[in-house]
């Protein structure tokens, strides 16, 4: 008998709330107000309808996929504006851009808000939405994409911001993307929706990291009234463990728009006498124990609360807090040798070479 | 006899001397470096052919043109990258989004170096001038056109800076196009070529300021050779000497990316025991004398050598140099309720009623 393809799924208003869990979760720390992209997509969803997930295979090969995801500071009621909206206002200029509308929506990064805010963006411009992402966990840079680490050329990039104005840029590389849209998205206000890597279903094989959107919704239903929400989480992401601890010393600080710091988490239990630094840029980048590190990025650094095992993003750490982190492997596409030099820990500036997590003694 | 209309002409490689010295003039101060604007065209000139200078009638109703002007600090051997350049990448943006390859270029700003480009950019696309701008002088932001003050909308932006990267911005309004487009521009190493306001011939009737290269043009020839370079150009100008004198205080600071100050210019000869002060922000805005104004923007004041009628720039202004002030009248599209909103002395933060010069006693 030969195998049928697999009907694709509708996400509705119930999926949402497991799906930020999970987005939570892979935004190790960093990715934006996780809470307001599920009210947002929740809303969304109510008034126009549950959204298509689709893979990449029921796509046609000249099918257009449509990657967004907000930078900036990310707030609601910010999305909505003049009765328009920015998913309509980017949407209309890629159409006028390419000569055709794109056949789906798909988020740039899963980890964080913008997992999450695509199931509305989709749910707004009645298109279904990709079962894959650019990056498999979130990353503060517009040149940290899969796209790129694959090897394709940014070709154009469309922003449009809460006051309405949509630019385009055709940049000459990546860093040249990151730079000018980080100008536009500031004079606007410092947030703005950018669709980046917009690209053909033909060019997506090896360029996308696929089943992102129903692993986050995996992740948040395997929490979901188990009686041991820590080992349901460690188990259903493959990761280790690290330590059970609280957090004894917190350093942060913004600059240049990103939250810099350290976080030391000394160990309670059976890890009394324990302690691990997290360093954190946005994200959680490297985890060390005694001049010993036992994770890196890009593989994922995730600090949960030891009782719900929900997701505690960098600006949510509290002194004292009992925490976990955990740590497991990032997608093999960030273990290329080009996936290491876009977003190994160089990139990051830690003179580090890097050890995937699962190797570390 | 039906008259006909004159043939366009062509701009060769001997005018671009004069046309740079009438673009001084008409820059009031401001415009950036028209030396190094009229090298690059007059080298354009040279290797590309003449550049056939039409009159807004030559066209088609449909006929798309493109008003083309430096924005930011303009820079010899910026201006060329990779083999391509910014006139030929806006260009091929521009047919991208409109479908439509632009019949003519025309000059955003006659006054200065934004006056004299255009000649090269022209030549480099194969593409005709219109004898034409939006300023019919020198200003210093993106919104104080022609077609604004005519109420036309800005639809796209275009920008290329030198390093490659094109931007198109669509605006809500001319206050964001300026914020945005200043913001690309600072972040591209602050210098952008700029395709503004891009219009159909149907719509420039009234939206335009016309004639103003030519007129640039006969402005440098007036002077050349004159007995009394002087009276020359004040004739052709139909200006007001103001004053004959040297400068006596000089006081000039950078801010904001504009150039503000002001000069004090004391009598000589008859003019001896008269004191006049320029208000300067990039251009010269106000001249008063004893508290009471003798000209204010929109009308032009420009300084030039008296000896030689050449144009003195505001960078260019040095202690004890003999100069004369003229004024003189601007486009009566300036003098309108409209104009005088966008670009009268409340525009730039004087508490002054507009009077026309030629109506000051």
């Amino acid at each position: 008998m030969i195998p049928v393809m697999e009907a694709s799924r509708l996400i509705t208003a119930d999926d949402v709330a497991p799906l930020a869990r999970g987005c939570a979760v892979l935004g190790t720390g960093g990715g934006g107000d996780v809470a307001s992209g599920a009210l947002a997509a929740r809303r969304a969803v109510e008034q126009y309808g549950g959204v298509p997930l689709i893979a990449l295979g029921d796509l046609s090969p000249d099918d257009v996929i449509l990657p967004l995801g907000m930078i900036g500071a990310p707030t609601v009621g910010h999305e909505m504006i003049h009765g328009d909206d920015q998913p309509a206002l980017i949407l209309r200029e890629v159409e006028r851009l390419l000569g055709r509308r794109p056949a789906a929506v798909m988020s740039s990064e899963i980890g964080g808000s913008n997992g999450v805010h695509p199931v509305g963006w989709a749910a707004r411009l009645g298109l279904p939405l990709l079962d894959a992402d650019a990056m498999g966990r979130a990353f503060p840079e517009v040149q940290m994409v899969s796209m790129h680490v694959a090897g394709l050329a940014p070709t154009v990039i469309v922003l449009a911001d809460v006051v309405g104005n949509v630019t385009a840029v055709r940049p000459v590389d990546g860093a040249w993307a990151e730079r000018i849209a980080r100008a536009v998205c500031v004079a606007a206000g410092s947030s703005a929706l950018m669709a980046d890597y917009i690209l053909r279903a033909a060019e997506a094989r090896g360029a996308l990291i696929e089943g992102t959107v129903s692993r986050a919704i995996a992740l948040g239903r395997a929490v979901d009234g188990a009686a041991d929400p820590l080992g349901a989480l460690t188990a259903e992401l493959g990761a280790r463990n690290l330590l059970n601890g609280k957090i004894t010393d917190l350093r942060r600080e913004t600059t240049g728009g990103f939250a810099r710091g350290a976080a030391v988490v000394t160990g309670v239990g059976g890890d009394r006498g324990r302690i691990i630094t997290l360093e954190i840029q946005n994200e959680n980048l490297v985890a060390v124990e005694d001049g010993r590190v036992l994770a890196m990025v890009p593989d994922l650094i995730t600090v949960v609360d030891t009782q719900t095992a929900s997701a505690v993003q960098t600006e949510g750490l509290r002194y004292g807090q009992r925490i976990s982190v955990l740590a497991w492997p990032c997608d093999p596409l960030w273990r290329t040798p080009r996936g290491i030099e876009v977003a190994g820990p160089r990139a990051f500036g830690y003179d580090l070479d890097y050890v995937p997590v699962e190797d570390i003694p």
